[in-house]
C-alpha cells in the first residue's frame, strides 16, 4: 500500500527494513564518492578523528534512501525530495545494522498546483542499539489521490 | 595546499574540477541506492514528474562530495561534515557537466576543543550552463594548524 497526500497526517510513523553495513561496501562507496583515508582503510581510520574505519556520511544517507524506497516510506508515485537537512550524529561502522524511522511533520498543500503538495518528514537512521546515526528533515513532493 | 582553521575566512571561495554525468552512472547509482523508475529508465522518466531520466539527488550529492574531496574544498585533514542542508533545485540529466563552488560563511571555534572548530560553508553544484542544480550549506570540522 502506498499513500497519497490526503492519506498522510502529522504524527504518522513508518519503519523500514534493516540493512547491515559491510566493510567491503563502506570501502566501495568511499572509493567512488568519498575517497578519504578514514573511509577506506582500518589503519588510517585508527589514526583519524574517528579512531576507526567509518562509513561516508553520504553512504549512510544513500542507504537510508534505499531503505525508504524499498518500503520504509510508502508514498504513492515515489519519493521525490526537494530538500534535506541532515545531521551526522554518530559514526557508522562495519557490521552496524541500520533502519530508518520516518515521521510526518507537516502537510503543505501546493499554492500553484492543486494536484500535489509538499510534506515535511523527519527521517532518522538508527543502528542496532537504537542510536540515531543520522537525523534528517526531508521535504518531499506528494500527489493527491487522482479523482 | 590544504588549509587549517586559522587560514580560512568568511568570503573565501573555492572551485572544483568538473564531472560529466553519464547515463550509465546515473542508472548504476540508482540501481544500488535509489531504484525509482525515473532514475533508471528513459521511458519511465518521460512518464514521471520530471519528464525524462534524471539522476538521484543523492547521486548528485555524492558526486559533489567527490569533487570537493578531489581538491574542490582543500581542508587540511579532510572534509568531516557534521551536517548538510541540501536543496535540489534543478534536475541533473545524462551529459550534464557539474562542478562545485564553495564559499566560507562562518568560522566557529570549538568551545570544548581548542585544536579545532566548525566552519559553515555554502557548497553549490552548478551545471554547464551555470545553473545551480543543488545548493547546500555544510558544517565541517576543521583543525587548527598544529604548533
Amino acid at each position: 500500500v502506498t499513500l497519497y497526500l490526503d492519506e498522510l497526517k502529522p504524527g504518522d510513523r513508518f519503519m523500514s527494513a534493516t540493512h547491515r553495513m559491510e566493510a567491503a561496501e563502506i570501502r566501495a562507496f568511499a572509493t567512488q564518492f568519498d575517497p578519504q583515508p578514514f573511509h577506506l582503510d582500518a589503519a588510517a581510520g585508527r589514526g583519524s578523528l574517528f579512531g576507526e574505519l567509518v562509513a561516508s556520511g553520504w553512504h549512510t544517507a544513500a542507504i537510508a534512501m534505499r531503505l525508504m524506497v524499498d518500503g520504509g516510506l510508502p508514498i504513492a508515485g515515489g519519493i521525490i525530495g526537494t530538500g534535506a537537512d541532515i545531521r551526522w550524529r554518530a559514526p557508522v561502522r562495519a557490521g552496524d545494522e541500520l533502519h530508518v524511522v520516518c515521521e510526518i511533520l507537516e502537510i503543505l498543500p501546493s499554492r500553484s498546483n492543486s494536484n500535489r503538495g509538499s510534506v515535511r518528514i523527519a527521517c532518522n537512521t538508527l543502528n542496532q542499539r537504537g542510536e540515531a546515526v543520522t537525523t534528517a528533515e526531508m521535504r518531499v513532493i506528494v500527489s493527491r489521490r487522482p479523482p
